[in-house]
């Protein structure tokens, strides 16, 4: 793993909302190496592996239009189908970086389905890699406006829920989200906790630097302070994302949500995941069939999360599960860009196949 | 803070069992600074407050001894009196290293006796500090004792409520303690498992080199990943040290002690606590009196607990407790040296007092 210098990575996170795919030749950029290397798509699949780019959509978002750049100065040669074929065998690629990442299977496979159609048709295998890289480019469009749409409904439905309270401070774990930006553009947000986010400190090095950077009032915690933080009534609330949800609402997210959830149940604080219906995969009937990576265990035994000097004795076993299932029964809600799914009995599972529906 | 070679520090830990004061001179040397400065026992503060010793009893030890090796070669030019003095204010600028360590202030109040009735009848200043120089070496003896004891009621105990399983498997945060070796060395230990605890990694660093050193079967995790490691089944008890325990039973421990004991009630894995008498404070009647420390944003801040360069962002708040507490109404039962403490109801407190009395 190379030695990313890791306060760089939220300038690629915030990008989103800004860029075109011309502008992502940035990502390129910030490695310093597009030139030099014969396989680019390389160094993007390294960058989700090594959780530079952070967030299920954000990751799916950054792989499609990085893979634009690479493909909008290509000098290719060969037929449409083949230029459908490399674009579909860079995307599988990416895939194969996190395979718990199921926005990122869905918005391959999308690309792939389209780019393959327009091969059937195009006659200029240029006109395929533009039907790509407009597809990416309104991908990253539509990706804001979900945002916005998760900030909205998780800001109204907060304030709702805990009605007593004139402010109200959160806990989130790894990923800022558009629900605490929204609550403290709407002056509602006390202070937003965030967890460092062992092992790979996503939210001391990212969070935090989000926080800091939107002039949030934040405060930075060990991942185990939270109890003792909840229990001295400082947070009203956890917000955390998801990679992947299953059809009754269990969540994998960054391990340590699920050791959030447990807490906060026991401290009755409301725990809500606000995740893009992307993230939900309704053919996993439960969190029980959710595959979760291990990591390498130089996350654990070196500083910087894997990066700098051994910290840890030499000779310990490892055990760095990337990802934890929170069980639907320990999630108050989960937020949307389509609504916010609720459960009618406190301890039930959520029917998303049901709230899905109408809104489809 | 100094740069201490972090896997320096089991050494000193081990020392316990097999040195008398003439070696603790190692810890001086280990400093390499011994004869250089003019105020030794400013390096044994720092090295408690720095927490290069860890576990209440040792640092309480570890401040005794290291005294009694200032004195044994100290060219003292004053009266019994004033050498009783002279040991009495070294104690106390010790023990305001770590208020919440209630071992380091009783055996410092019974040392500080021990010399002040020693000058009442001594004519020879070089006599007070031999008695001290005694005392602290048996305070060295009789604390190899009670951990064996410790060790031995905590094995027995732990057989006997898990009495299902042939072997068990245990979770550790911050301390390997007597309880582990001793069902490893009976034979009945499937496995250790150790938090990182960050965020000064004294389980990466510490827990994780006794567990090698003493070819445990040991494998480290994020503290992040306690409550998925509990949810697979693979721990059936989980076993902390105390700072300071309340006449109730509440537990002041390493900050992490408390989201661990909710994830154990969560999971219906037991929860001990195994700790010296020496901790338990009966002046408490609650955990709500204990004052909990709060330590440097730079831990958290830079990699290998504030020892290493910067990893957070800029700009962002810190808070950063050294312990939590851990309710009684978490806790299974408190192993001590004198018995283990038990609860005839489940939920209730402990009787802490009652139990004590007899065995006095």
């Amino acid at each position: 793993m190379e030695a990313y210098p890791v306060q760089r990575a939220p300038a690629l996170c915030g990008v989103w909302e800004r860029v075109s795919v011309a502008s992502l030749t940035l990502a390129c950029e910030m490695r310093g190496d597009r030139d030099s290397n014969p396989e680019p798509s390389g160094h993007r699949r390294n960058a989700i592996r090594d959780m530079v780019v952070r967030g299920a959509p954000a990751i799916a978002i950054a792989a499609a239009l990085a893979l634009g750049v690479e493909v909008s100065d290509l000098d290719f040669i060969g037929t449409p189908g083949e230029a459908a074929s490399f674009v579909s065998k860079k995307l599988e690629y990416l895939v194969s970086s996190r395979p718990s990442a199921v926005n990122l299977s869905d918005a391959a496979t999308k690309l792939q389905t389209l780019v393959s159609k327009a091969a059937e048709y195009s006659k200029d295998s240029k006109a395929i890699f533009q039907v790509y890289i407009e597809a990416a480019e309104t991908m990253l469009v539509d990706d804001v406006a979900d945002n916005k749409a998760i900030g909205s409904h998780g800001a109204v439905f907060l304030q709702r829920q805990l009605a007593n309270s004139k402010k109200i401070s959160v806990l989130t774990h790894c990923n800022t989200g558009r629900v605490i930006r929204t609550l403290h553009s709407g002056g509602v947000l006390e202070k937003a906790f965030c967890t460092e986010t062992r092992p790979f400190n996503q939210g001391s090095r990212l969070t935090a630097f989000e926080l800091v950077h939107e002039k949030i009032p934040a405060t930075l915690i060990a991942d185990s302070a939270a109890a003792a933080l909840m229990k001295q009534g400082h947070v009203q609330a956890v917000i955390v994302g998801a990679d992947r949800i299953a059809a009754n609402g269990d969540t994998a997210n960054k391990i340590g949500t699920y050791n959030l959830a447990i807490s906060a149940k026991h401290h009755s604080v409301q725990f809500y995941v606000a995740a893009l219906v992307t993230s939900i995969d309704l053919s996993l009937p439960s969190g029980d069939e959710i595959v979760i990576e291990e990591r390498s265990p130089k996350e654990l035994l070196d500083s910087e999360g894997g990066l700098g000097k051994q910290v840890a004795a030499s000779g310990i076993s490892v055990w760095n599960p990337a990802f934890d299932v929170t069980p639907a029964n320990l999630i108050t809600a989960i937020i949307t860009e389509k609504g916010v799914i609720t459960k009618t009995d406190a301890d039930g599972s959520f029917d998303i196949k049901g709230f899905l529906q109408p809104a489809k």
